[in-house]
């Protein structure tokens, strides 16, 4: 299970200054102190853009890609500014991401096919709305499958979002056993290896105790590595969630145990 | 996801010196000490019997039971001892536990039908030996059913052990991924309902830092649950494994979500 920091904080003031200016210092030492906090890859979600969205996506995947080398989920709707990513990009780039919804489908589906690169799709329906039933929501995976193969993208650039719920969603206890669910069955469903990711603070948006929103992530990372998980978009300073998931991955991936390994293992001080 | 106590210290000496007088008091006490601290069953390993075994068993069941309502489960492979825990019993008792090695089979197996009891089945073979391969486990489980079922025991009254391996063993990584998909399967393979149960402690059997143990308890409990496992038997004094475990039970089985109940659901002080 691979660890992507979801927090690239793009629309703090700082950061938000940096942009409008296109100074990469605050943006390269935010990234920097993401990988030293453990991420593999990076979540660049810049929030609402402007008429500069274009521009400044470019220089956004410029600064990043000049701190590190982990791949960077180019994380907007805006089809201008995934484009302008996706021109900039001299590493690696995901999109992040399409649904079924037509102008993510439409306009998203086509840039991942002609740069050829990982693309995620999120089991939502057409109006970006999660189904309710665990059957629905295999049925738009298989959809989307079949639409993102009509498309000509290869299968394997697709990496699937069943959606976490929220918790306090009157039906979100259900919806997320559902996505465990999912998960594991989504091999099967397209007959092949599929990979996964999850955003595990969906779980416990909302109001509420955050030591108790903290146990809650990482019993449930536990439970998303269990059913076979490939990639966890985390808070990556919420250091016990991240040394959870590190323990999963070493108990789902793992082939000789040391407790040496298990301690190098622990996230480094951010 | 039922919490079974595997700390009642039988063999420390106090307790030792309290079965040879036959003096109850300190067996309750730490009876009661285990349920308050989350207990929802015990575990009453004995250790090795002396030549009064049977009189000991009956008493540590009534001292047990005089403190508890709680299931009670006789850990131990003393058929006269088994037998008189059985007589003693005004409650609810459990034999922990059978397997396919001739002297537990053919001494116990009678005496969970004749008291019918619910009996653990360990997936162990003739020799007391954890099989190497995921397809040997499950075909000792299928033996264990039948035997089972031939010797008259109803099949809700087994609840099959998969038995965990400890981390450092050489291949005690796959061994536990393996065991994660026996209890999966196992009601597919058994056409049916299939209560599981586990020993979280032999995880971390061994030299090891006990801040890590206790973290690699914690991931490893959760999937556990998540696979669906029914009892899990653990320190119950371990107080974040257990509230790990509890988490999981809520978003395994739980149906309304309130923060109100993840904080209740948090065991008390011991």
């Amino acid at each position: 299970m691979l660890l992507v920091a979801d927090n690239l904080q793009i629309t703090r003031r700082d950061m938000a200054e940096a942009i409008r200016r296109h100074q990469p210092d605050p943006i390269r030492a935010s990234v920097t102190r993401l990988q030293a906090a453990g991420a593999q890859a990076i979540d660049l979600n810049t929030g609402p853009m402007g008429r500069n969205a274009a521009e400044d996506m470019a220089f956004c995947v410029a600064a990043v890609q000049s701190a590190t080398d982990l791949p960077v989920l180019i994380d907007t709707a805006n089809p201008l500014a995934v484009k302008a990513g996706l021109e900039a990009n001299r590493k690696t780039v995901l999109i992040n991401g399409i649904s079924l919804e037509p102008k993510k489908l439409d306009a998203l589906l086509p840039l991942a096919v002609a740069y050829n690169v990982d693309v995620i799709a999120y089991l939502l329906d057409e109006r970006s709305r999660v189904p309710l039933l665990l059957d629905e929501r295999l049925s738009l995976a298989l959809e989307l499958f079949q639409r993102c193969q009509s498309a000509g993208l290869r299968r394997e650039r697709l990496i699937f979002d069943p959606v976490v719920a929220p918790l306090i969603w009157q039906d979100g206890l259900q919806r997320n056993r559902d996505l465990l669910e999912i998960i594991r069955r989504l091999p099967e469903l397209l007959d092949g290896p599929v990979r996964t990711i999850a955003g595990l603070s969906n779980l416990t948006t909302g109001p509420g105790p955050s030591a108790a929103k903290r146990r809650l992530e990482q019993a449930f990372v536990c439970m998303l590595a269990s059913s076979g998980l490939s990639w966890v978009l985390l808070n990556i300073y919420h250091r016990e969630t991240v040394a959870a998931a590190l323990d999963c991955r070493m108990l789902m991936t793992g082939h000789l145990f040391a407790w040496q390994t298990v301690f190098s293992e622990a996230p480094r001080k951010s």
